[in-house]
């Protein structure tokens, strides 16, 4: 079971200029064959399915203490794409009804607005769902491994793609938090797998062949040591990660560390009503009156305790 | 962010004779339209694209705690399977590899064999994987809630449909929990949903109308109450959903009640491997062997630290 | 627009031993790529989307009145289905909840039981949807004629091939209807094309290369006239198809008769509840009795006023 | 069974300037998870798989009867899609075949160009089709009426968000009719679930939270009494609808009414020939010459007997 | 089985200006229902199930023939895509990663950028992947010729649209081309379907109705006698094509023609390294340097042996 | 482009006792994800992408050789499947069309019967269709490569499963070669890798980690040598794969080698008529008729001129 922190694992700009193509072509990091979803899906059933566990205690502990950091990767690319779409509608509700979305016909994601309310999607840059066929679980534990490496170096292509097409400041933060975390995970995999079979996959590294260092938005996350640390996702279990997840990093020799819990993130920020989709409501106002009734009510503080960036 | 913790939200029982066509129709609780990836992933996806949360801030902390329950589901639905598909394939790999799977040819769902290991699949009961087209995330908290009502009521529905299917009893005490949780989640969007409109859904209650109590496995969680609690799933989030979940349960007229923290739980059961479908390994031995030498060089203790309910 | 007739096209027979894996197979009949669904669709969509219509009346008014009757089809394929699905879980609801449809477990299509109330579903013979890539509607009228002859041609094989597996009385009763009318629009649609262009396609019948009159279940239409008449499904329009349907069938050399109006039908059985799996509720009775009340209130007659089969 | 009438359920502009990026997103009311061919089937399916109708009639009528009108609405949408599309493609044929095309590379729906002959398709505004998983058909009556009453808020929404981003006439018209429409659809559905379970909801009324007579190009069908009127489509049947659509219109208190027959509708516009799609043909004239040589043979008048608003 | 030659069956020419959008459109002829991933799967299928070839011999060698072909159709089409999307993205590296991919966000299909390395996809132009359902393949002789001859004349239709809207010099080199090969296997299969049946389908020709000499890339083709001609795709096989591909051309008059061989084809060109999107490499130059130093060790000449157009 | 010749890969038995549950299992290997379909597509794209062939030419050659002998597997699998398929309906025609289905209503894939005259269909073991998401084409060749080598571990996994599940002599037969073949394909990608990276894959070897030679239909073609060989399929291209493939086999250390030329291989089976499928016709007899006199009239010898196994 999970326990969910309102806070994302980095920190994301506000809303500046809206970019629905962008945000659209973002989707590919949400829900493509290597998405977050797919690398959220894909750890979490191998370690669902994973048999004889006390017999590969560190391998199984690896693999489901990096799922649950990919729920924060779903999470960070969903917070993206909603700061690249706030202010793609007009928000002077007073024209609504009328042609408020006649600025994006025929812009990015048309689901994005019709379907949603300026938000993300499980779907990929196509516009298809994210599906359970994007999920490999064979159960044979060296062939899984394999897969998440492969994953994770297709994973680390698209997001380098998506760096290069899109330059809100969301997406690049995005994309340089991710290509950092991404490949602490293609190194982990890597690793597991030479300890299984002495392969030495840590030689195919960096895969795509451009050092994460170039990348201007990675850089901050790397001085932190970001590259290097793998967190413990649990207060109690997963502490056999450190039997695999060890050793000098590939590219530059450093050692590899496990940090013993979990990132202290930064909260959310709150975005603003998109009225012209109804996001929350057509008048937002009556909502946080209901809202500030049942708090009263229910005998909370007048003020919301949530905690959030733009508070 | 999710923290993850290695235990179960309810007990679920040993392996006991292998039910692959059972194992099968349980699937539709996983990757069917109304099984628990949709409703992980719908409150999971409504939570992240919820706007203005500090003027609703009750009703996010809601969905957004709901929906971390919901990866307790997904992972009860998974170990279920995983139970039931056990000892499916013989363990003596002196066997192997002949014919070791004719005993299943056209029975259940064949990719639990061919492209799995005995383990859980993102797919329904008809083998058709899960997709994103199930998430519906408007944007618009009434039609949200609305939806969440109904994809409740269907989720209830396949389980008591899944509950008379299957008399596994890794099924059964699957559904028995479920069908008691699931109740909490269908009052608790009724509530919302009345809290912001005033109509009186709770008048819909039992949908479909048979009454959980009528389900043997489902007496001893009511009896524990559990069918009036609503867990806070978060260390320091989610406090409002107190201003929401309130008032008397529409069937008993008991009082509704949060519980501040999340359940103990209980562990997993460590399943056995299967050598016939190379699950963790076909010689699972040389994998324990390693993980051992790991855990040495590691500094760990020598036996496994991973608390499992057949230590 | 359309009028809605609550009558079937032909007479089917009433439940009685329940077939699950017959029903299952009939499935392919309906949402197949050949099934009912495609025809219907296909020529909906061919008919709305026809240009010119005025300068090629008599082929609008065939495409347009043919997909009239196709409705019918999928109306009596859904009865069949649901014809052969009753009787599948036990009607004594005292046993309820308890292991109900254990007796179906690995039988047929689960989603009859799963997800719907023992009834027919929008997929084919392998649980799949239909959609909306079964429909061609190209706009190029000698185009999408050769297509609907082609899918007529499809849809007999299906036909055939269901008689051959499924020897329900309710299958057998549907192919037998079904084969000799879509024999009808198979001719329909070669005499188009012969109109158009002077390509002689009725030297293609029958085909498959078994004559109708083969199959005992066609002989009685086919002593009705059923295999030579197109009826004009409205009450106005569609005067034209006199133009292209005529001449002498291919097979037997009688003459193609148009008749002005539709055919009588029969009425429908009214299937009897299913209470294992909530069709129409779990208490039927309790529905009734509010029917009956709101029956009264409205004024109308203390009888219901449908007219059924088995009133 | 259906009888087709050649009317449209109300007027649509004739074609202006084209708007094929407009004719994209309007394909989200056709074939997208709440477009009319979600409507149309699932309650086409709930009416054929509809078990103790004799008990339950009212109902039965009421799920039969609206299904009954939902097939005009994917009509009119279809005809708002062609509408949108004539004169995308040049007709000037003599510039044929060179690059006739050039003007549409990259905007709107490829495959009402490449696929199709500029002509509606059963696809979302995603391009993707429409597909069985839309339906929705337990059996369990109170579960199919909240289903419907949501999927007619999703659509409701949908309807609106389409009429924000598209503002060519035939859309804004088709969009002014279908809120109307659909909200009666809306109120239908809430009525009869109250009837059934004494939920009163009618207080989520408007959901999306907008007043459909926000909307002017609503207002004409409101002052005609549309948003009160539930249509008998059928000259003999489902006249128990009375005993559900009844009591006060949630919005404006005004009475519920049912009109005993269906509406007089309009005649379609007959929409040019696109030769450069060759719809119907490349060389249009030549159909015309055979068709007016059949239904001269035919007996026909020489004048079209199928009306049309242009005539 | 197959030999693979390193020759395209015709000349394209060299990369000019990219045109990601015709890219995008250009997948149609790929990946859609009518491409030529269908004609060569359908063909291949239906070669790979004949049943009784010795007893029908002449008719399988056709199809199994023609299957051969196809496979360079596909080839085509990739090769076309390639050359349309070489340049689309900067060949500067200096100036990745920061946004080398600017100027394609929101232009033409993404997953051309972010999935692949500006290549081409099994997808048709929305995006949507070829799917096995696009195969006919029921076994019955007469009836998958019918089906043949309407593949093909919707692929005819497809390609001329194609041409119609994209103008790079490299897609129409292709429809030229594709034109007129397709052309010729319309005539096969009418004329195998009147062998059969002795149904006459060439009457049906042009279908669509715009003869193919019209188009000037398909001239010099025509010129050549392409139109008339079979290749026989074998050393020693499928002499039988000659009973059936015999007899006047339907348009033109000429006699058909079985050419005895292949066609010489000619040499595809080497395109272009894009380093942006890592094909084959972010830094091509050392793979180059590698595959020299293998070479060498492998006593391969000191150029590449493969011969290219532009060598 | 190619050239096709009318030989399998390798020998398989004549049909014995037919098996459709088997057959519908093998068909995993034709459509799933893993399947032959897979590994085909993948390679063939690969190469039709590949960019820079000549700085990288012993790699280009590798991957479009290894596409080539892919052809043969699909082939292979097609005719296991048509080989246990033949039988299961009756050939007593003199029955048909009366329930000579009967008999497999329930088993297998429904398909087979009654979308196929008992043939191979591009579906997975779950009846769901092979599609374009299943391949994988970076563009950037590292990574190709990786995905490669991960997708022959796949399929040698699936390879083994239907392996332990068929009992059937045919699909022994086809899963003893393939499972030689593939493992050929898994060092070649290895070794690729190796060459290009350094990183040492022959370590995973095998993968899964039973050894081939475990398995007593592997054991003739190993004695062949042809776990070693590579061949060239083709008459002129594709030398250089010997700069890549060579050094010893990482499990034997025998060493690799490259054969100039492609394998023998063997005729198929003219499988006999099934025409209760109406495979290839209801009536077989006729269309030998009609063949026969097109054969004499073209010229041709008496006796067909094709090889076959059985003649």
């Amino acid at each position: 079971m999970i326990i969910r922190l309102d806070r994302l694992q980095t920190e994301l700009p506000p809303p500046s200029d809206p970019d629905p193509a962008g945000a659209a072509a973002v989707q590919e990091l949400m829900g493509g064959r290597f998405g977050e979803m797919s690398t959220l899906m894909n750890y979490t059933f191998q370690s669902f399915n994973f048999r004889n566990r006390q017999g590969a205690r560190p391998f199984y502990d690896l693999i489901a203490n990096i799922a649950a950091e990919e729920f924060g990767h779903i999470e960070l690319v969903a917070a993206t794409i909603n700061t690249m779409l706030t202010g793609a509608s007009p928000t002077d509700d007073g024209k609504a009804p009328s042609a408020s979305l006649a600025g994006v016909k025929g812009v990015g994601n048309p689901h994005h607005f019709l379907a949603g309310g300026q938000g993300a999607l499980p779907q990929d840059s196509n516009g298809r769902p994210w599906n359970g066929d994007y999920v490999f679980s064979s159960g044979d534990l060296v062939e899984d491994l394999t897969h998440n490496f492969f994953l994770e170096t297709g994973a680390r292509n698209n997001k380098l793609k998506v760096y290069e097409m899109v330059e809100h400041p969301a997406a690049r933060a995005l994309t340089g938090f991710l290509l950092v975390r991404g490949g602490v995970h293609q190194v982990a995999y890597a690793r597991a797998l030479e300890h299984l079979t002495g392969a030495d996959l840590t030689k195919m590294f960096p895969a795509p062949r451009i050092p994460t260092e170039k990348i201007p938005e990675c850089k901050p996350h790397i001085e932190e040591g970001l590259h290097l640390k793998l967190f413990r996702f649990s207060p109690e279990d997963y502490h056999e990660i450190v039997a695999v997840f060890n050793g000098p990093h590939p590219e530059t020799g450093e050692e590899l560390e496990v940090v013993d819990g979990f990132p202290a993130g930064a909260p959310p920020n709150d975005l603003p009503a998109q009225p012209a989709v109804f996001a929350p409501d057509y008048a937002p106002e009556e909502i946080a009156e209901i809202a500030a009734k049942l708090r009263d009510r229910a005998g909370l503080p007048k003020e919301p305790t949530g905690v959030v960036a733009n508070a």
